[in-house]
């Protein structure tokens, strides 16, 4: 099962594709979208669409999973943020792509297992758990992988559950 | 001149079309694109961005507007209308369709006059300026109207100060 994690921003897009077979883990592609902080702010969005469907058809993933944001700061940002979000869930749509919504407490839960973890100890995890050299950089590619595994994680729990429910 | 004014939402996306000709505007067509509740947010999206694309290819205007949103209120309803705005922006943008923005004020301005008006003032207006019976329901709707007027007159200001810049 191929899994593609997304942090969404409307200058960085992080992203993340992840194989899982059976319990194991393998990165696959990582990377970030980027658009200029100059451009005419409709045109981002179909730069951040445009980028994401290129990269779902190339690396064609069964699931796409994405943070549930939450600021508590400033609402112009989740706005913005908002709409790239938007733009990129419809790519999966269109294409039949099952969506996962997770909170940054279900992340880290999920990652590091415990809800309140630093980001730095998130992204240690994020390392050892796809065997990396290094923390992938920026921010947004790591937390873009995070949300993956933590779908991945959340996917075998599914499958588990199901096992137990058939026999 | 035809002017597409949007108010973005997840359950209710008011639209209206107005042509604009010299100084009169004429209405042309408005209405809402309505998404059920319980069904998956991904879809609605993608209900969304389908209707959207649909209604500018059958009315092909030459520009959208939309209001650019400011909530102090609820930082998740930000992200959900910022989504759905995101895609209604997309499908314009990829029929190369400019996309104005005007804060909540401009709009009242340029409607009513007056920048603190109250939300009854601003539809009686826009039932006035499009010559309608009575003012259109819901208010998503004629919200969708006051900003497309805001677009004509702004655009109309536009004009002016290029004709006498050219004296």
């Amino acid at each position: 099962m191929r899994i593609l994690g997304i942090d969404p921003g409307i200058a960085i897009v992080g992203f993340g594709f992840i194989d899982k077979t059976g319990s194991k883990l393998t990165p696959v592609q990582y990377g970030c979208i980027q658009t200029e902080a100059h451009t005419d702010p409709g045109l981002r969005l179909k730069q951040v669409y445009d980028a994401a469907c290129q990269l779902i058809d190339k690396y064609k993933p069964d699931a796409m999973a994405v943070e549930k944001l939450f600021f508590n700061r400033n609402v112009t940002t989740a706005f913005t943020v908002g709409q790239a979000r938007g733009v990129i869930i419809l790519a999966a749509v269109q294409r039949g792509i099952p969506v996962g919504e997770y909170t940054p407490l279900q992340v880290k839960q999920a990652v590091v297992g415990y809800g309140k973890a630093e980001k730095i100890q998130v992204q240690e995890m994020v390392r050892m758990f796809l065997k990396l050299s290094a923390i992938p950089k920026p921010d947004d590619v790591a937390d873009a992988l995070a949300v993956a595994i933590c779908h991945a994680h959340s996917s075998t729990l599914h499958d588990k559950i199901k096992e137990v429910t058939k026999r």
